[in-house]
């Protein structure tokens, strides 16, 4: 119990100099990989002697710091492939280096961002400052760094359920309540997950069917509410999508907004990577109702580059939010002075008591570049999906399936004599090979029936000859006997 | 839209070496600052020039990266305190500078954990292993790192909900059902929390009394039990605490596991920092029992000192866990081959669909240090708990409040002619005082209706000498006429 030397020495390194040489090392090695992001393969399996490593029983002995850090530094190669300027696949962002700056501060700071008065505290309050301005929000909103999109969804309509059954809920639950809410059929499938874990259950997000653009149709939207009000339900919510997942199409926002105000419903958005195409001016009228929103879910990890994970809830009405999430009535404040001060604390707007402090890679982000050129990004990603749908069109190789939508192309390739199953199969195929390959990392998705390669471009790496050489990876393995007779079996 | 000069450059350092020459300068500082952590103010409040630095409009130019990292720089004095050893407040772990290797690696790989094949899933997976071994579960069971005990406490209540009403609620919704769970009263308020999410009111969850050991009153929570019953509410679940967040008290978690089983009752532990005490050996058979749960919640931030945030949810049986988040049936297989295999995803075992690679944080620490010497931190901690409450107790200058239990001390300054209300002030403006003056930051919690000093030891960083100087401290500031003016007023 004194300080004898048997006693146990805390967790801080016992030679700090070697300690510090480990470190400057493995920071290197991270900066060569971070270096080298446009070289070699996409995506590399992990090997069978890494799975190996990685499946050890619960060590009672620790590696030590210098076999641990080549542990470590083992791992660098075996990403998702996403920081690599040839990964089109689902919607992942690329990452930044100057973001590492970010962490390695949060990680010498180690604040739990749950309340308290402290730096952190005042960093996430600026981000909060700043996501009120993108989208033109009052003074007056509240807002919290999540770890994504489903997160801040599940907590925007957890303020929506709340407010529209009264707080007294909170404490009573459901009851019979039968609230129902809209989002399009091509919503992203976190909206009706927020809806089962809220206890309305998946099926009472009713799916609103879309136009020829993916869009929801609003008159069919309007019928929608009109028949559950006719069933007796309770209409509380109209979801939008800016930059749906699967297609890029964002629902006329402005419209939403006018139909919910109409009927009295709460206006969520659901931004996850298209709301920040706001930033880029020619695009912004189709984002500018966000700004009509109750409450707006939406990701930096995607389209800001923030290295994962990082997201934000936004909330118009500040009381409505903090009286969803705060165990503290009004006239309970914490204490005026000491490291106990600092009302309000971020845990009464969410889920999380104990948080990291996520909030500094986001200021980071928006510090370090600035908006302009986080912006320049997104636009550029815009007019390379135009690139690609234009090149795509003029080889009769390739067979355009949709005009390009924001940042987001599909096409397959085509083969003499091959249709319907069989080139659905040679194009899944081709997509698996080019993975397999590490040439590229396209996704495949449905659609209007037909499988497709899918090159969404949320990636500031990317250039034109990135998507040059896509397609004439895919021209050649789309002609590849050996990729025909394996796409056959 | 070609590569010309005037279009937008990404995201990366224009001048590596330049970056470099940073990167290396802010580790240097961010070691500094973590080397330093036994040194100077345990808190320091964040200055108002800081404050204005971080109340800036949205910017449109970025700063760069030197300025950038110079801020960043600046923000290192400004923690909530918890890396120096005279930080006793609420249940904060100290983290490690040996985690910020991890960090350094997961930033540099910027993985989406959410799912695909790559060597984060691997590495999430050897640390379900491990968490499962530490608390004898089958192989069979399944985990999920996660932000902390709360989230893994929405989770683990998801699971035992749907379980209790069948996996078509979760279409469905909760319709009229009447759940109801039981838990001690002195059990955190993220279970309530959790009901109030799921739609079932925070009432549902039945706050059972306590002994005079502040544990769970087993014949009470019978008494609950058929009381519900008999009024027709549906009984699901039980919650153990081990290790409550206010006294340090586990619930008798065999007694507890033996009613569950006997009415069929979900058998949940929040172990949100205690459950991490079966490492010391005397103390195991306390939590033994934590082996019979159905599921557990539990934090790595805490008393396995895991930079923030980190957190775990075990569940015991993978299928019910699986069918609670997952919308993937069992006969949809994905992708085989590629960069989409590797099923099942981690998304199909929570709320969060993108996820940074947290488990790198956890692995490191686990193989980094050893569960022995991870262990021996929290055995010093218990006896350093003990060893403060037994100077308290030969000191006439001050009352120990209760026996210390775990790694809980709680005591007062005594001071002649004073007691109710007007001691409770001194010893608040005692506490405020050591913080403000950056002295030592234990909290103040009330006892058994007095308001009392409260220190925690979950922090590998503190040594006697810091017990023995937050005594001479209080007790100089509780002798000292300007403290106890400013209590009087």
């Amino acid at each position: 119990m004194t300080d004898d030397p048997k006693a146990p020495r805390g967790l801080d390194p016992d030679d700090w100099a070697a300690f510090r040489a480990t470190a400057h090392a493995l920071l290197d090695a991270a900066l060569g990989k971070m270096e080298q992001a446009r070289e070699g393969r996409v995506w590399t399996p992990f090997p069978a002697e890494m799975k190996a490593a990685f499946d050890q029983p619960l060590p009672q002995a620790g590696l030590g710091e210098a076999a641990l850090s080549a542990q470590l530094e083992a791992l660098l190669p075996y990403g998702a492939g996403n920081t690599h300027p040839r990964f089109f696949g689902w919607v992942h962002g690329s990452g930044t280096p100057q973001n590492l700056l970010a962490e390695i501060t949060a990680s010498a700071i180690n604040a739990n961002a749950g309340g308290r008065d402290h730096g952190a505290i005042y960093v996430e309050r600026q981000v909060i400052r700043w996501c009120r301005e993108l989208f033109a929000f009052p003074d007056t909103a509240s807002g919290l760094v999540v770890s994504g999109t489903s997160m801040a969804t599940l907590i925007a309509l957890k303020v929506a359920r709340d407010a529209r059954l009264g707080f007294a809920s909170r404490k009573a639950g459901l009851g019979g309540a039968r609230l129902v809410g809209y989002a399009s059929c091509e919503a992203h499938a976190c909206n009706a997950r927020a809806f089962d874990i809220l206890g309305l259950g998946a099926d009472a997000l009713r799916k609103v069917p879309v136009n020829d653009r993916f869009e929801m149709d609003t008159a069919a939207l309007r019928r929608a509410i009109a028949a559950d009000l006719e069933a007796g339900l309770q209409p509380f919510a109209v979801i939008g999508t800016a930059g749906t997942v699967n297609t890029g199409a964002t629902d006329p926002l402005t419209e939403l907004a006018a139909v919910a105000a109409e009927h009295g419903l709460w206006f969520h958005v659901d931004g996850a990577f298209g709301a920040l195409a706001t930033l880029v001016p020619h695009l912004r009228p189709r984002f500018e109702a966000i700004e009509r929103a109750d409450s707006v879910a939406f990701d930096f990890h995607k389209w800001m580059h923030v290295n994962y994970d990082a997201g934000f809830v936004l909330v118009r009405d500040e009381a409505l939010h903090r009286h969803a999430f705060s165990d503290r009535p009004d006239y309970l404040k914490g204490e005026a002075r000491g490291l106990a001060a600092g009302n309000p604390w971020p845990v009464e707007y969410g889920p999380e008591l104990s948080r990291g402090f996520r909030a500094l890679k986001v200021w980071s982000q928006i510090a370090g570049f600035g908006m302009q050129r986080l912006g320049g990004v997104i636009a550029e990603n815009c007019a390379q999906a135009a690139y690609l749908a234009c090149r795509v069109s003029a080889d009769p190789q390739f067979e355009l399936m949709a005009p390009a939508a924001l940042n987001i192309c599909w096409f397959r390739s085509r083969a003499p004599g091959l249709g319907g199953p069989a080139l659905d199969a040679l194009n899944g195929e081709i997509v698996i090979r080019l993975q397999e390959q590490g040439l590229a990392a396209p996704s495949t998705t449905r659609l209007r029936g037909a499988s497709v390669i899918r090159v969404n471009l949320t990636n500031h790496r990317t250039r034109t000859a990135d998507l040059d050489q896509l397609l004439s990876d895919v021209a050649r393995l789309g002609s590849d006997p050996e990729t025909r007779r394996a796409a056959a079996v």
